[in-house]
């Protein structure tokens, strides 16, 4: 289907990104789910927590699983949730003996959200790249036309005469910051969720922030002081990240969009209209000002689901799934088109000196 | 791919309609787009505006086109829109005789807005149909359970006995609002759209208003009294409408996962957990507050599409393409929620008088 | 205080509404309260509920009744809701024969919502007043430059020629159709809210529904066919109206600010800055915006407020009376503004027939 | 006025917050704005930019300036900003001789933006105190209660038995968090706003960027590496750290009205009703879901406006002014609501170790 443009055979050309929407894909997001499982299944086995048989026949198990898509399909219906059925798929091949030890002292939730933040480290590096990849576009763009006057225009009106340095710099500006933040935040996203029913470890006694940090180092993720299983604020925080990037990239859309208006750059190959072949349509600069609007939308729907009720609130934690998704391929997209915008023969200045006569 | 839930191969099980969703797949858009533009042949050569060869030749053509799919999805890459390559690829087809005439005083607007609208027809049809089942479903829960005590809260705190057909009034009264609302809205959004290149209908001189009577009349849509390319108002208002329905689902859904937290009703076949089994979780209840709190969230996006630059604004137009359709599905998948968590048997409530110590 | 633009010194003079505020001053809302109480014990007395001793004793309390203000602060911070200190301080007035009757079978929300009706009464019959006079002073501009060429511009990008009266007409548009919206939403949005503490009546036996409607004829409202206390759809509804207003009104000021950009027009009168005083902004233009970008703000926490719990949500109802009141506000300074921007005088067009060279 | 409930005389005491509120008062302002005009005259003066003479003149005149608050209204209608006005007032005080040198190469936006930051740096500050104060108020309570037995909820069922000190510790993970945010935030926050008009300090040559240092030295604020009149990334980050506060603190509101719906807790002084005086209303946990809504509605608004158009957006500062400071007061209350409903004597838990029966 393709009810989203991200998921849509052309529009996703325009709006989507597949190397990050590949990490969202149901086949990542159930080889992420394995992976979780085997893992803890090892980590439990390697701490006497199950037994070594327990967890060969898991691992041998869960290496092999193919879960029926029908049943998954009709259990997530059922249950709010893919897990619970997946698991009983799983506990049904493993057999009578050890399906007691597959998903031991887990719950749906942990399994979820670890997977989740598997795909969201790649996802995010991708994006720490491209970031770092824009921020070399721009200074390579004010190497080349940096020294070329340029009209600035406050509220919309002509005000004084700057170069495109000056333009470039104060695009370029918040990239920095947007690294920084980055850097920050990912200690605090990057972490395991394991907690068990109710978030307490209750099954491991005092073993349990011996498992958890097993755990998080198998995964090569971190392990967080507590489970986050109702405190989704590092979640949170990233879709204000995503956001804060899209944001600094149509406010480029948008100002490149102006200066196509004003004839003060043209772009080269810009987009056709189907009734006056002529134009020249600033697209990917629109688009970066439409995807900054789309997950600046989205993004009140991601602190809406900070209010969560209890120990696990599904309508809470439902909306995370209908929102954070699509504003992390938002943001894919938007770096990309960026970079494809703002590529030395992509936009054309207008090299002259003289503006327009009433400027 | 399945970067939204609602085309996902499970979460779409839980939060997605097929029923709606089909109306939004590349297919349907297709289809329809091709409607609009064999319709648009048929009245313009039945004017006497293309010559009759020409309206042969291109219902011929569409008749049996097929686009080429990923020229389609560069041609939307960098145009913006489908819609300049699909009209070449069509007019590649037609031949150099006739191809001038195919698209002839249209622009893209004009053929994807129109599709969209057919679209949304039989969508809100659909939507109609299943508020006027919910309303009958709440007559009949009425009538069932009508007499039986149940206890108020307000502020989170016990009140004093109110019956179930209080609550069930109290959960209907805004459908029948809805049902008058969708009446009074769909005249003005049931009506083509078309101008031509910047909404005038430049091309037709003094006939331009009978074309778009006789291309409304012959799709069974509305003629607007002006074209709607830069006026997003219609569509927008029917968000609205959306969320409102979603809104007072969403307030049901709140009420019975309270209900059942108190007891005072179980769900007959609830979710279950991956760690406690013995639970009875309230999914559908959740889910309906999430889809209430999605809309209300992309329907911030929608007015801000409103703000549509000069004749055609690409940011603001593209930003109703990543936000409307998910609405769409979400409140028809939150109006099947509904209706089968209503259902007899779904709900059992608590029939003692006796209410817990200290209400 | 002036956290808030609408309640500020200076910037209400820019974003502000004088006439559409006082109706949202703490003394107009105790003046409508006073009239639904005053009401309430009036026609419960006509209908011999209460005593006639009593609704006499009531009227003349509440005719020179003077709440302490720190008492109903203090209360409100209490009770979360004004209105049981009130009630207190006007039965300790009274006096103990007739205290219990004061406020008789009433519940807090009966006051409050009731009391915004009444104020939303005037206030909506204002907007729709101003939306009137924007509609004329439109049709006036029309016939003065409507046959002047302007350059139309889509995807931001010169496209043909039209005239001012093809912008002036898709300005237009919307606001006839909104004048439609606001008949038909208002006989369900100005209609009483009265239920007690439930909403169910309680006290009245069989003359509950003669009560509301006694009770709504005499403040010329409506009656509903149920209490909405937990059923906010209507003001919903016009909180989605309110931003749709203001959403068409934000597309003239930005059309006017690019116009202005452009040269296309000028701005008599346009604001000063402090570094550049030749220049001439179009403030008012970049006021619609952002008001409209405020109300596609504010409502979607409106919409959120429709997941009301139970039979009084304390949090989603007190979200409303954060949201709101600057709604209409904010409405009502864009139309103010826009009927001010568009009057003749005060916006210059460039009158000849050459564009710029580039279109 | 009191169209905002942080301005309104009752429901400030609610919603409100005084100690916050004072930042945003109109004589803050003004006295923050003439602290930033009068250091950047001395500044000037002793960099030898301006004369000493001039310096100390227009010292002179802002030490007693009291502006004429009518023209400043009407200078902001205007202008879009109150600046120009009253620097024009400044610049008459000062008299012919020296009027040039005041505001010598600044524009509007370097007062009122560093004005901003002079005022969000003790807002921040109180901010981060009562972070401290609630995390202690966590802790003693996790202390004082911790051991005592409590019935999880997942998705609002009962799930298993934990402690209070394993809720206490969902509840206070996130803070810690946030005090790590907010010292991260900080630097790129607390920083002065100088560029001149169009951002490039055009007037001071290579003397620029030690006059931004010497400036931002006397201010007691940071110096950016570049004017970020058109990148408002630091302001938006603070506001979703501001929804981040809230968000956290709407889960605790939200946990207790559900434990206080489930008879866990009971409120010592929780509101009462007008027409159920034996209720006990848990009106500050609600107020916490409330303001937490509140400010996840307004951040969106917020993240539309980094779509900053060109040198300067009149429309995106101004929703800036619109949104920004109601978050900061909201925020504030939050952590005063919840720092008192936390507090030893308000919260009573329940007991006993029997839970319900059904639990």
């Amino acid at each position: 289907m393709s009810v989203s443009p991200f998921d849509h055979p052309w529009l996703s050309a325009l709006l989507g990104d597949d190397e990050i929407a590949r990490h969202f894909r149901p086949e990542a997001e159930l080889s992420a789910m394995m992976i979780v499982e085997t893992t803890l299944a090892r980590v439990q086995s390697d701490l006497g927590i199950i037994s070594a048989d327990a967890g060969r026949a898991i691992a041998a198990t869960l290496a092999n699983f193919r879960p029926n898509p029908a049943e998954l399909s009709a259990g997530t219906a059922r249950d709010g949730v893919v897990v619970p059925e997946w698991v009983d798929q799983i506990r049904h091949i493993v057999g009578p003996l050890h399906a007691h030890d597959v998903h031991f002292g887990a719950t749906s939730q942990d399994i979820i959200d670890t997977a989740l933040i598997l795909r969201l480290k790649p996802s995010v590096a991708a994006l720490e790249a491209r970031l770092a990849e824009l921020d070399s576009r721009l200074s390579q763009l004010a190497h080349k036309i940096g020294a070329q006057p340029l009209q600035a225009y406050t509220r919309m009106q002509p005000a004084m005469q700057i170069t495109w340095a000056d333009k470039i710099g104060a695009w370029r500006g918040p990239f920095l910051r947007h690294l920084d933040r980055l850097r920050e935040l990912k200690p605090r996203l990057l972490v395991v969720q394991f907690g068990g029913p109710a978030g307490t470890l209750d099954k491991f006694g005092d073993r349990g922030s011996a498992l958890v940090a097993a755990f998080a180092e198998a995964l090569e993720l971190g392990a967080p002081d507590a489970a986050w299983h109702s405190a989704r604020d590092s979640i949170t925080e990233l879709a204000g990240w995503l956001s804060l990037v899209t944001g600094s990239l149509g406010k480029i859309g948008q100002d490149v969009a102006l200066l196509a208006q004003m004839g003060d750059v043209t772009m080269a190959g810009g987009g056709k209209s189907s009734a006056m072949p002529h134009k020249n349509n600033p697209v990917a600069a629109e688009v970066l000002v439409a995807l900054a609007r789309f997950n600046a939308t989205q993004l009140s729907g991601m602190h809406h689901a900070l209010v969560h009720e209890q120990e696990r609130s599904g309508a809470a934690w439902t909306l995370e799934w209908m929102l954070l998704p699509q504003m992390v391929v938002a943001t894919g997209a938007a770096l990309a088109r960026a970079t494809s915008l703002l590529e030395p023969g992509s936009l054309s200045i207008r090299t002259t000196t003289q503006g327009r006569s009433d400027s």
